[in-house]
């Protein structure tokens, strides 16, 4: 609701477009110009254009339906004349098919800000593996470490929940009125493959209207996405408190009162949206009974485009973050404890401590390349 | 993000205003106007109206600061030329006031829904003292009991969430830069005092910065309005398969595909707002460091909206569902089980049954008229 | 499950005990008791002490029946041979009455913890109101405070969450098969006030098997005192760190590795505590249906005697921190960075910028006074 | 702390001992044996059993070190005479690791009863093909459809929660102190590698201290699992209201009030079991500071053990239930509406409305046998 105050603060412009309603309106129609195409229904196509509706009237219109489906179709029957349109789905087809196509959308934005913000971790895990640092444990210096893992670490983080987003199946829905496509007789199975391929999803083995699984394992996955990157910027932000200092953000972050400050706004700005990401979560646990769920469908639209949102600000954050930040390695060797450096009463230089470190940055930067190229 | 095309299908219009964007940005400049007049600074009330600025710019140029104040009170200081506006004041004292200030209005509105629906449980509850229905535990039917002691309990549910949601106090925030008011001097605390009067909002003993506590209460007390909510739609939902068919929702909830469904279109609303609610309280457990959270307090004020409104859009849901139910007392009393008035091998009529269930409606009513009027 | 290895980790043992499955036990005999005693019923009394019986077997047993009421009424009236043994109750009432047995016996030690982690907030909000530091914004120095005001805003936080708790008010719980104690038949009301008054719970207006406001709102304040607790140990962790070392721990958090490490341990338990809370919240909003709930009513068990004891490990382990924490103010003054006390341009004594933090510390020790004492 | 009362009731008893403390304490001395076996330290093996040690005395001195792995390697040294042991590992690392077995050996019992889950559908689903019933959404009757297609879905729901749980990579942990492996000289990296194969875990590119995807990932998945298991819970829930009556489950669920009634207890297990799992995914996103986080590691240890244990708790729960349910086809076309048949005004029979039912089915059966056999 305050999403035009608050959304340009937290989201990138293309992926707030991305989850716009006038994109979810696009992918509906879409789905309906798919079916269409699937049934050999002429006439449909050139009228499934989002342009050609009014959002808002749609919108309002949706209430009473308890969906905008329903309002859309009329609409999309009256302007083509088609009364076939949409014959075959329901309400419910349309919709999640319409969230699949803006999850795609934007999760192709989400592993973009991922691939530059592992390849900015990349660049500083191979940078500083001779940048010798603290490790702390329970945020007290334990024993050196480098820089280099730290990016590392970091990076190995991002990669897995890569991996983890873009293993997710995105599924075309299309069941009819009550999962059995009743109304498309004998090509029924037909006419379900020709509309997932037509829309670029894949084809799922029964109507998952109810069988939930799919979505809630994208919303576990950007999670993990937006986990990633408020990691990293819990670390930054703790290395660049004044006393410690190991790295520093540029100026920019304006402080209305102080205004020497360097606020790590980025690194504030990811954790927000992974901890609003996180919350958000649980919306896709509830139960959805029988065919369609009496509510628990209906709770998952708008925070499906929140989630991908969010973790795209998180990972976006991140990225520039870590793309721009100053290291201080000399700040780093001074602030060494020299406990850090003992081991059983005997002092040794951190140089001499450091262990496998760069051997882990070797195997993190060799799965980025393989990763992401 | 898609809050255009979702939002009025779940939250009515004046909710939707009242924690619109542009209700936060007057309350910022509502902040700012009682700040001056606290401090007697001049010069700055007549240019404390959203109206003059735009809302966009100040959305984006928050993005580099963090947070929409420090653009709006650029902003206010190059329109009225009084370079000692938002002076002793620091930006989350601002966003924190117009927080309260949004979530005052929002609560005025939701405690209004809570009234009708609850006004509208009494009427059930006393009008239907008499009739009898099959209790049911783990949805299997147990003994009788009446659909007036039903509505009863809706009642104290939603009785009780108004208690909770109205003994929140509101709290001004104003502690400047550090939190100890330091560029007031020493009438720091008449300012303090003068700002919160000025505003209607409760004065806190310290500043709450990062003591979230009162934040974090109305978020479980807007929870609690949810989810008795919810208990009333659910209750509703079951009672209105067709084969229980007990209550009926008029005819409205149209279905794209079989017309002569009644869906219960309200309560599945109220159901999904719920869901969504009751996530979003998760966002207000975050830890806020030292004198200013990084992050955990950005994460509040976009999901403190959503939580209004929410608990708003399921509270005005039930209203209207339980305003316009139907009721079917010859089904109830059909649907009763044999078994449900046997007791040790005798078969008792279900009137017999029905102990205290008149006086539990008593008691109800009493309270309703004592809370409510 | 594995609590027997991480339960004392956490938790102090008399809350443990407070929360156990004994504990349980005991609060349904007791429920029983008082059930008996409101109706007259005698012989019961004398059987009702959870050491004569099997906790083992009752829990065995009531797989079945899907709670443990079952096996123990059998159990009890076996014992007893007093057939009328929970006669006029079901199973709900004697499980719920329990709970809030349990909740207020586990509520008064958490009550107790927060009362001395409060004085120990005390103790330093007044013994540092000239013990000048940096105050913190995003993690970055802003202007000067003290750290008496920051004890004093730990203080307040807990103070609220004390006041929320207390106001919890706990209900009996007597309704029947069906919520209307059909089989108590015209001393109903009066047996549900002698039952009420016989444990010291508050009555209820009416059953609220599946009204669970109450059970809601005791969640939330527990919440909110694990929230109080994690704010003052997160900021404790914070100013521990080595770079900062304004703060200590006493030795003894052991490291297996670097024996020197003073690790903030308490501190440490009190987050952990406090976000396993948080998330426990979650199970409370459930919907019940009809007049028992199918699983909602029955996820609230153990995670209501969790949450009750990981509040009390959350401020229990803070309490000790702050009783035991060694506050270094020369080290504060050193750390204060020269921009958080320029103004201007202008470099000002850190004493010149303090503004009424003496005046917030005043204020929060006389709401200590008033309401602990 | 209960759950010597409430564990049986929820949880089988080859998973409470799965995730047992004892369990724990054996998968930490596990962890010590394979070090001393991958680093070549003799005389350690024997006395790495879990029946040596007192847990209770580990569970109490754990409190001050902050966890168990202090006081266990402190006896383990004493009982073996072995200074060496463990050597080059540091305390999250046993733990851990023992977290992953205790995971890996949880995971498999869940697997196991998931594949009786989706056995038992398998065969209603192969069974009821002909069986026709009325698909429901919203709770209203719409079209029919067979019991055999509702089967197939929630097969198709168990399907894909296993395969995403047996996706789920369990990865050893070895990073000593600073995760660098210092102490390990130049064979660090194949230390590890014996160490993850003598424990039959994978190895990761880099250690996880602070990396925590694949413990949410797990997270995710399991609550996936009980999700999926909820969602049967709920349909058999609904279909078995007496007044829909189209399947029962068997008698035995014991009423202490009503001797007739025949509870879906083993449904109502599951969704109490899967609500809480549910909650608990929160706990795993918190963030993990540095090297070690401060809370947010320790914060996880018992919610992983009860997350393994609710889930393999509501697949269990499903299991039974689908395996003992009683089918009442005659019912279930009894109850079929007029309308749920009728098309345009006109009225067809429900066997000339399945669509593509069947082939759904054979769908949902061929990746049973594909994924299970």
């Amino acid at each position: 609701m305050s999403s035009d105050l608050f959304g340009p603060l937290f989201v990138p412009d293309d992926l707030r477009k991305a989850v716009s309603g006038r994109a979810w309106l696009q992918g509906m129609l879409d789905a309906e110009r798919a079916l269409a195409a699937a049934t050999g229904t002429e006439g449909v196509a050139e009228f499934c254009d989002a342009a050609l509706y009014d959002l808002d009237q749609i919108a309002r219109e949706g209430r009473a339906a308890g969906n905008p489906v329903e309002p859309l179709v009329r609409a999309l029957r009256e302007r083509s004349g088609i009364a076939e349109a949409h014959r075959g789905a329901t309400s419910q087809d349309i919709l999640d098919t319409a969230a699949m196509l803006v999850a795609r959308d934007a999760r192709a934005l989400v592993v973009g800000e991922l691939d530059g913000a592992a390849r900015a971790c990349a660049g500083l895990a191979d940078a500083h593996r001779g940048t010798v640092m603290a490790a702390r444990t329970l945020l007290q210096q334990a024993v050196p470490t480098t820089f280099g893992l730290k990016a590392a670490t970091w990076l190995a983080g991002l990669l897995h929940a890569r991996r983890t987003l873009l293993g997710v199946e995105l599924h075309a829905q299309l069941g009819g009125a009550g999962g059995t496509l009743a109304l498309l007789g004998d090509r029924a199975l037909d006419v379900l493959r020709a509309y997932a391929n037509e829309l670029g999803l894949a084809e799922p083995i029964v109507p998952w209207h109810t069988s939930r699984g799919p979505v809630r394992e994208l919303a576990g996955a950007l999670d993990l996405a937006a986990g990633a990157a408020a990691k990293i910027a819990v670390d930054v932000i703790l290395l660049a408190q004044d006393e410690v200092g190991e790295v520093r953000v540029p100026p920019g972050g304006v402080s209305s009162t102080i205004p020497h400050k360097r606020n790590p706004v980025d690194a504030v700005r990811a954790r927000a949206c992974a901890q609003r990401a996180h919350a958000l979560v649980a919306v896709f646990t509830g139960e959805h009974e029988h065919e369609r769920a009496a509510g628990a469908w209906h709770a998952e639209w708008e925070p499906l485009g929140e989630l991908l949102a969010l973790t795209g600000g998180a990972v976006s954050a991140v990225r520039t973050l870590v793309e721009t930040l100053e290291v201080d390695g000399d700040r780093m060797r001074e602030n060494l404890r020299p406990q850090t450096t003992s081991e059983a009463g005997r002092v040794v230089a951190p140089e001499d401590y450091l262990g496998a470190a760069d051997a882990f940055v070797d195997r993190a930067l060799a799965r980025f390349r393989e990763d992401v190229g």
